[in-house]
């Protein structure tokens, strides 16, 4: 279903919601995340594309998990933006070691433009996070929800981990323009 | 991730591909399938939101298969114009049947809008089928599809036929698309 593929162009205009909030911190000057506030449509179709395709074979495999990783009560849009810093930075520290497992190499294909531009962004979140005050500690509710990423890393197979992140792409891509946009971003 | 939804506005666009292509075959006069020409952006965002739902909590069960139910070497509109009605059918009658399965309230909400658009589909493209010349047969690969998808239904997991239904939903609504476009649709 190739056409599908275009549906992402939307996610682009349409992304996170902008709107007038409250200013809950902002980044510094040369922390580089001002390109995700509007991701680009070929990036967001080769993402899509891999994760249809992964759909599509999925089944075959153990998959099962244990809890739902990316479940949580809150939105990310009620974190400051040092710590949608961290979430994001935390959510593409996974789906890029996923993304590296072995595959075949017509899966492998597929997934080198993505992994690529989820890389970078991991990298520009960390050089943002190196800026920062090291001495900042995540809120109550992030610090709670990246633990029960470390265990679940630990804990889950890997079928599960990947399933779990690469189902949830579009969701750190979302997170991460949330963070992008700052206090564009309710 | 709200935004999600809106993707699915350009299913309604760029769905199928339009092109000059030579017919094969047309549907009876009083064979309602025009209306799913363009499916209606209200639709697509129903079962979007249902997709994204179920992708949150799939991983919670086994849904193992043995077999890719929706896996196949040739593209819809490479059939006739009755065979993809019957294509269509099988796929919506599978889909019809897992949305119907229970599951907790908050799902069941989630599937009513969906599931009475798709039963709505599957009840007019049996009256499309039931036009057409009872002794038509279809093609040898769509027919080799509908055993090896009737052999999946008896001895598939219902865990695997959901999960195999609900991720294919929007190429089940392409073929849908391609069946009321007919000689459009190529």
């Amino acid at each position: 279903m190739p056409c599908l593929g275009f549906t992402l162009l939307l996610v682009l205009a349409l992304g996170a919601s902008l709107g007038a909030a409250f200013p809950w911190g902002t980044l510094k000057n040369g922390c580089s995340l001002s390109k995700y506030q509007f991701l680009v449509p070929h990036e967001l179709k080769a993402v899509q594309r891999m994760k249809e395709q992964f759909e599509d074979i999925m089944l075959l495999s153990d998959r099962k998990c244990h809890t739902r990783l990316f479940y949580r009560k809150w939105n990310t849009a009620e974190l400051s933006v040092h710590d949608r810093v961290m979430l994001v930075e935390a959510e593409l520290d996974l789906a890029t070691t996923v993304l590296e497992l072995p595959v075949p190499p017509s899966f492998a294909e597929m997934r080198h433009q993505p992994l690529a531009f989820l890389t970078q962004a991991r990298e520009d979140l960390r050089d943002c996070m190196a800026m920062e005050d090291p001495s900042h500690q995540p809120s109550g509710k992030l610090r709670h929800w990246l633990q029960k990423l470390q265990t679940a890393k630990k804990t889950e197979s890997n079928g599960c981990l990947e399933a779990s992140a690469i189902l949830h792409l579009f969701q750190i891509l979302n997170d991460l323009q949330c963070a992008a946009l700052q206090d564009q971003c309710t």
